[in-house]
């Protein structure tokens, strides 16, 4: 359950615009739920605190995990965007009290995604990437998807996400491509 | 070292255009050796004998691998194209009679590459796809690197790979992103 000091202390730890834009996942997380039959609840408290680890300021991210007892990969190391997620995760179970490990685990892997992903993990994903403030080149086909085919979706913005990291010349996580090949391979299945 | 009988055993395993990849493979495998002061001899027999498990006509590939006692990863399964290397591996050992593993495992990484890739192992990556008999959109660029930066070729051919299969909607290999990812830290610290 959502308290009333979780956005308070989520706006003092993440800043006014990460908050506004985890109020913002937190709505499409609540209309992608209501799409695919899935708790409300879990999608709202799991949309809101996806980056309750993306704490702002100069706080240094590794310190932080490290004081939560995380041990981090090199390839993590070297990725503060990944950092923040795993943080999260921590922070979401030791400072607002989340046992849910479906909505730890949507936090958890809301960058990467990662093999064989929850209805969940797919929802907080998605609504990250479509919330309305977001504007980048293919997110109307990414909108237009999500309410279709959850799983087409996906597979479409991880493909995206691909792309402009060769483009970038930044480390792509094996938790993606194992993302991705799972959804491949699901769908020859299915098909 | 090259018995001729290789010559013989090979074109009638792999046929004859396969067979004729094969010596342009071992050609240029030889120019990269010459180029990065590598051992020739294990370059020609690496390039030579990169491609001894794409067995012709109709061979059940996964058959013989499993004859050979290898057990493939399910993502391997999927993918014929990278079933051949690792059988290739284990056809030059058993029926070539090569014990010098870092030709083997040329051989082996020739069409996924690996995390930490040997000397060896590039020559024959890049010499397989820039051997004189391909051409694609690219090639010539992957040429003039090749000479250059081995490393930088590496990279680029591997962009250019992911690109491909992300276009194709085929599965990515795991060891291909450790490849890329390992270059690119390399590179930034080196830079």
């Amino acid at each position: 359950m959502i308290k009333d000091w979780f956005y308070d202390k989520l706006k003092a730890d993440i800043g006014i615009k990460r908050f506004e834009h985890s109020l913002r996942v937190m709505e499409t997380s609540i209309k992608l739920a209501n799409r695919y039959n899935f708790s409300v609840e879990k999608a709202a408290i799991a949309g809101l605190l996806h980056d309750c680890g993306k704490l702002k300021g100069e706080t240094n991210l590794l310190k932080v995990s490290s004081d939560f007892g995380i041990i981090l990969d090199s390839m993590t190391k070297c990725n503060s965007e990944l950092i923040h997620s795993i943080l999260g995760a921590a922070i979401a179970e030791k400072e607002y009290g989340i046992k849910d490990q479906e909505i730890l685990r949507a936090i958890r892997y809301h960058t990467t995604g990662r093999e064989n992903m929850s209805l969940l993990e797919k929802i907080v994903y998605i609504a990250d990437l479509i919330e309305p403030g977001r504007s980048f080149e293919g997110v109307d086909k990414l909108r237009r998807l999500a309410l279709e085919d959850l799983d087409k979706c996906l597979l479409y913005s991880l493909d995206n996400t691909l792309k402009f990291l060769i483009e970038k010349k930044k480390l792509i996580h094996i938790d993606s491509i194992k993302a991705r090949n799972y959804l491949l391979i699901q769908t020859r299945t299915t098909e």
